[in-house]
């Protein structure tokens, strides 16, 4: 089924312990597009760029199935750009420079093509951008999957809190999870968020894994433990991708299915890590991901002999 | 079959954010037991204790089927003493008082009934007084598992490194692995570690789960999410009695029957920090332990529909 992201489409310049990469293609909507490809070959992108990206890259996206016609281009100006560091653990990381440019004044319009989307992923921006996607669909979506970050928490909290009210899904970390609800405990801060709206949240816990939280039922999907990570860039992206996009392809929102896409997600991004920026997710075979989510089940898998 | 284990028999006073315990009772060896006791009643405890240590403790602990024959009691001389005091995020601590007392001069010396353990749990402490637990057994046991921590990586690498040459299970925190390893990912670390000896490695991470190391193979284990920590003292040996509790009751150490171990291994250390210090591990039932390990199947069990 038709899915529909919005997301930043940039370059960033990344270091970690392993390595350094100068203006490489970036961007959440990026990461979830190529992620998702794997699923679908029906994905319509909105999102925002200057008249510096390379052509090449957008054929590159066009190839994977991914529809440009929502991308706007503004000439004389340039793509948002992130700089960041990580530090040795991967786990955190300093932002070095970030430029807005094209991003400053952003307004998605919907190609008519895109209004009737099914699966609609969007992913970390203003949440008023968030809602104007929203406002020009044409009726309710089978499903809205929204990811944010504490930026907006502590800049935007109650139009953030508008656009969570009309998701059913809701993608973030834990430290954005404990923020948004006040509490420590992921488990009390679940309660608390999904009063708020959505019917799912999904806590991302990067290298230990994440939860799935509905209706009072918890399902926990490790993060397949790795001997090198390289790059964390756009693993959440690329879990968001996985994650829609197994749920557009089977177009079933059973929580079985749900516990399943949580597991896709993982997948997709622990091959994300294994490169720099979006390397490892150009040119995957189905095998690889089948195989990789076969490691996820005999990773958790036991027999209780109950 | 017959379960000896050696560790610290103490007091411990504990603050943490959600309140206070002052000189309760605790010890490595007294919360292996313990849990280990729910799994087998031949388990014979070899430690150290002053003049000072309640009586009714030791008649629990005897009544629970733990063989105090190997507890030296010194008279005039006082307990092990530990303080300390957790962080918000109760995944760190900091030690505010360690008064040796009676364990600066331990020697522990085995009742004969000991010397033909089966399960050997060597509990944290000085890597030579746990040799010493080794050089006085008849024959090599079926199993011997080894907690240990930073400090004697600081101060005694040597002859800890000979201890952990002759063991069969090494279980140890995240931290603690990269420190005896010197690699940052698990993955590494634990192909190292292995490489000392051991033929199975449990690195422990806390709330964020367990993992099980054995030729090539990985099981990781999750914790399980709980709205209230109340107390993480003693948790992992908790761990460590409920695993090789597990393994002396069933004397099966295939890896199946390994990955069952630390299943149950976590779900009794979720119980020990419901309450303060071992109040939790006091009066459960064998269908408590049931349904938490039935929990934990629930939280990471899905079908992958390959």
């Amino acid at each position: 089924m038709s899915l529909l992201t919005i997301g930043t489409v940039a370059f960033d310049s990344i270091e970690t312990p392993l390595g350094k990469a100068d203006m490489v293609i970036g961007g959440a909507a990026t990461y979830i597009s190529l992620a998702a490809s794997y699923f679908t070959d029906n994905i319509n992108l909105v999102s925002v760029i200057g008249d510096d990206f390379p052509q090449e890259e957008l054929d590159y996206l066009s190839s994977r199935g991914v529809n440009l016609e929502g991308l706007q281009r503004k000439e004389g100006e340039k793509s948002f750009f992130w700089a960041g560091r990580y530090h040795d653990n991967m786990n955190a990381r300093d932002t070095l420079d970030t430029q807005l440019n094209v991003l400053a004044d952003f307004n998605p319009t919907l190609p008519a093509a895109y209004k009737d989307a099914q699966f609609v992923m969007l992913g970390n921006l203003t949440p008023a951008v968030q809602q104007q996607v929203i406002n020009q669909l044409n009726g309710r979506p089978k499903l809205i999957v929204m990811d944010t970050m504490n930026f907006w928490m502590d800049t935007a909290m109650d139009s953030l809190l508008e656009v969570i009210k009309q998701i059913d899904v809701l993608v973030i970390n834990d430290e954005e999870a404990r923020q948004l609800s006040g509490e420590y405990s992921l488990v009390k801060a679940a309660e608390k968020i999904i009063e708020m709206g959505p019917k799912y949240l999904v806590i991302k816990k990067g290298e230990h894994g994440a939860l799935l939280f509905h209706e009072g039922r918890i399902f926990f999907a490790p993060a397949l433990p790795l001997a090198e990570v390289y790059d964390p860039t756009g693993a959440g992206d690329t879990f968001a991708g996985g994650f829609i996009g197994y749920l557009s392809e089977t177009g079933d929102l059973s929580f079985e299915n749900m516990k399943r896409a949580v597991i896709y997600g993982s997948a997709m991004a622990s091959f994300c890590v294994e490169k720099f920026a979006i390397e490892r997710l150009k040119g995957l075979s189905r095998a690889d991901i089948i195989n990789r989510v076969e490691r996820f089940v005999q990773l958790v898998n036991f027999d209780a002999n109950l």
